[in-house]
């Protein structure tokens, strides 16, 4: 008898393909280590609550009422929750039919929906439509939904930055698509030249590949950068002479720590040009509860946007959310709160606004101590985490570092971080799970350990970083 | 410049391929009656919330308190939460790094999915690994993972009862696979032949087709029939002859309304058979909080337990899982919580037994209900609702009828649903959305509506029909 259908040697060829270092061998390693009782600070995934980061009050009070609806009957319900906090989640339970327990409409409930593109509207001067925001189970969810929806085969390819969250990489090996590569100019605190981009899609095309659509991950995700309302607009420009889709991955939107490029969106700038790429560029944003103040990272919960995507387009992506019914409720109520937080003179304000503004602030500070410890360390050069929660320096492995890692058998990238992990117990992922230039290596790591714990991870990373470089100089 | 990537005739053509009834031409046209203001009976999809079914008390207290942590330490919380409650709060808690806001590992937390392998081993009398349980978001979510993996393309069948749950047709046709029916012999209460099983691998293989796997949906769905022992035996025979994966689709367990076939697991059968069965037939099963006495259908909660799957390929599912970082954790929690009910003496044993009994019960009546109602229909007959949550009747419809839905430029079954729909507000799925024989007519409506308004509403169908067929007679 020949294998098996889930022997190894039958599977899906893509399946097998796909690499996902963000939970690749150092977290493997890291997590085995664990169990043996080592002390591990996990910096490997952007996940504040994991570290320590206390979760908004209010969005909390609001979701626990509406899972125990209940309690809204209970004559005490008032000594637990304040009266704004009984009032919102009263709000979605009169809107969420059948209550958290109900699968919604696939493409999430149509209030939240609603209060998403209110908040759309706001934020970018420019109308939005409920019908073309579907609400996912995480924003990762809603990425592959779409690229499942362009890519065919080995003959679609997807433009993406370089380095580039490995999600893009994983999902369009999943489908079988090709991954055109554009580089980031590490020198140019990770700034995107548009010629750049230009050969790489030509040299795509000599290939055979008809490139489709373009990642513009902003603030960037390893490398931190906000992208400049001017580049931005070159960017789309390009997108649109070249007839590509753009799929704007903006989830780390309100995750800004400098002032000189506050976050702007794909979706404002191509807007504010004006026909014909306000109305023919074919934009997908996305957007999480996972980051920002809130990092309800557990919850999953995202939502996409559509612009300028044909209706009966539309109609295929709803089919397809349909096979598995529904984006989670819970976190669709999330969603709305996260669009819609208490204002001024609510009950709730004050402290919301109080816990928001720490943890923004506290990560600006870590975010300055952590470029600053980096940069201090011998041959490693670290750009400043300018947004998103991640600090990704270079490396500079002295050569006999880099046979060393060759004679182990290990990329020299990950040699160095398994040796940090051993010795420090601090968990990143090494920069080839991200792809850069060759030659070069990287690490990344969150800035998300809590504030006061820095300073002696800082001492500890740098101990290691001086005495290895001393060992194979 | 050609058509733009999300452009219709641009898309991946499996995408469009997918078919997905349950929420198709019926549902989108009840939903716009409903904006419309009639009165909609929403029976197309297993949603018992949605139709009125209460939560069950304990589990949303355990839920509201792990959302809000906070609220363990106030005075006041006694006077709003049971102790159990609280003390399943504070246990949920502990095992979960970061609280219900942070990723939980990829497969899920481990202390649930170890909830969940005691779960099964008292179940079937086996020994379960937690290694080998994943957590997901819904069983959905799970049988398109294991579908990703097995299918390259279209030379890869996969066995599918017909009529079927359309989460398969659909999962298929995204992937790009083939699906090879199998039809359940409605004269013999949708039993299964094994004879038809053969004959189907056969006439998938004469066309080049490699049959892969084998879904079972047990109770099944459409259908309502429970499997007994027996049949499962020479099921899981013919598979281990065939060299096929088997699908265990196992999603209303609880839901039985007969005592003749109590439900067993193809788990506990394989095991029951002895090697080599039981060290070698792959065996992935699917289970999920949104059925049963739970019924949380919005919270997307679910596992899969795999059995002789090598470690190589459980491997590949984790590393593909990562991609979407994980499943949602409070899902988790609402999974160890079904697993792991209140026991005799906990204070809140005796309401969660009342609420839950009560659920199951109901179901029962209801079920018996809808079977008389149906088949004191004219040209109507329907097996008894022996699982799950659905009926499934046969509407003979008359060649008049037929001709008239032809005119109309519909499926007649289609036709029907549609009549019925604007006569009385029942939305059902038509029959040839689950797969059916030539020429023969259903339709599919849950048995979920509130128990007091069943006389009424299958009045109101009666009444419909009977004038329908006196119409087209």
């Amino acid at each position: 008898m020949g294998p098996k259908a889930l022997d190894y040697e039958s599977i899906n060829e893509n399946v097998k393909k796909v690499q996902y270092a963000v939970r690749g061998e150092l977290y493997l390693r890291a997590s085995q280590l664990q169990k043996e009782g080592k002390k591990i600070i996990f910096t490997n995934v952007g996940n504040p609550h994991a570290l320590g980061q206390k979760p908004l009050t209010f969005p909390r009070q609001v979701i626990a009422l509406c899972q125990a609806p209940f309690l809204l009957d209970d004559p005490n319900v008032e000594q637990l929750f304040p009266p704004d906090a009984i009032a919102r989640a009263k709000h979605y339970l009169s809107m969420i039919e059948g209550g958290l327990g109900a699968y919604s409409d696939s493409r999430g409930n149509p209030g939240v929906r609603k209060e998403v593109a209110e908040f759309i509207e706001r934020r970018d001067g420019y109308p939005s439509d409920p019908e073309l925001i579907y609400l996912t189970d995480g924003a990762s969810k809603g990425v592959m939904q779409i690229l499942n929806t362009i890519i065919h085969g080995e003959g679609d390819g997807i433009l993406v930055p370089v380095p580039q969250y490995p999600l893009y990489s994983a999902t369009i090996a999943l489908y079988g698509g090709s991954l055109v590569p554009y580089y980031l100019d590490e020198s140019s605190n990770w700034g995107l030249d548009v010629n750049d981009l230009r050969q790489s899609v030509a040299q795509a095309r000599s290939q055979g590949i008809t490139v489709r659509a373009m990642v513009i991950i902003n603030p960037g995700n390893p490398t931190g950068q906000c992208l400049s309302e001017a580049n931005l607009r070159e960017i789309l420009n390009f997108c649109f002479q070249e007839n590509l889709a753009v799929l704007g991955d903006e989830v780390y939107q309100q995750n800004i720590y400098q002032d000189e490029r506050p976050f702007i969106s794909s979706k404002k700038v191509m807007m504010d040009m004006g026909p014909p790429i306000s109305k023919e560029l074919q934009l997908v944003s996305f957007h999480t509860v996972s980051k920002g103040y809130l990092g309800e990272c557990g919850q999953r919960g995202g939502y996409f946007e559509m612009t300028n995507i044909p209706p009966q387009t539309v109609d295929e992506i709803y089919k397809v959310a349909s096979i598995s019914l529904s984006p989670n409720v819970p976190a669709q109520v999330f969603m709305g709160l996260m669009v819609n937080p208490p204002k001024p003179g609510d009950i709730s304000y004050e402290q919301y606004h109080r816990e928001s503004k720490g943890i923004l602030e506290s990560l600006r500070r870590r975010a300055r101590i952590m470029t600053d410890g980096f940069n201090s360390c011998k041959n490693v050069v670290c750009n400043f985490t300018e947004g998103a929660m991640y600090s990704f320096p270079q490396i500079q492995l002295p050569p006999k570092a880099i046979e060393a890692a060759k004679t182990a058998g290990k990329v020299a990238d990950v040699f160095y971080c398994l040796k940090l992990l051993e010795a420090t117990g601090i968990s990143t992922v090494p920069g080839s799970g991200f792809g850069q230039k060759q030659g070069v290596f990287h690490l990344r790591t969150t800035i998300l350990p809590p504030e006061e714990e820095m300073p002696a991870i800082m001492a500890s990373f740098k101990k290691f970083n001086d005495e290895f470089m001393e060992q194979y100089a």
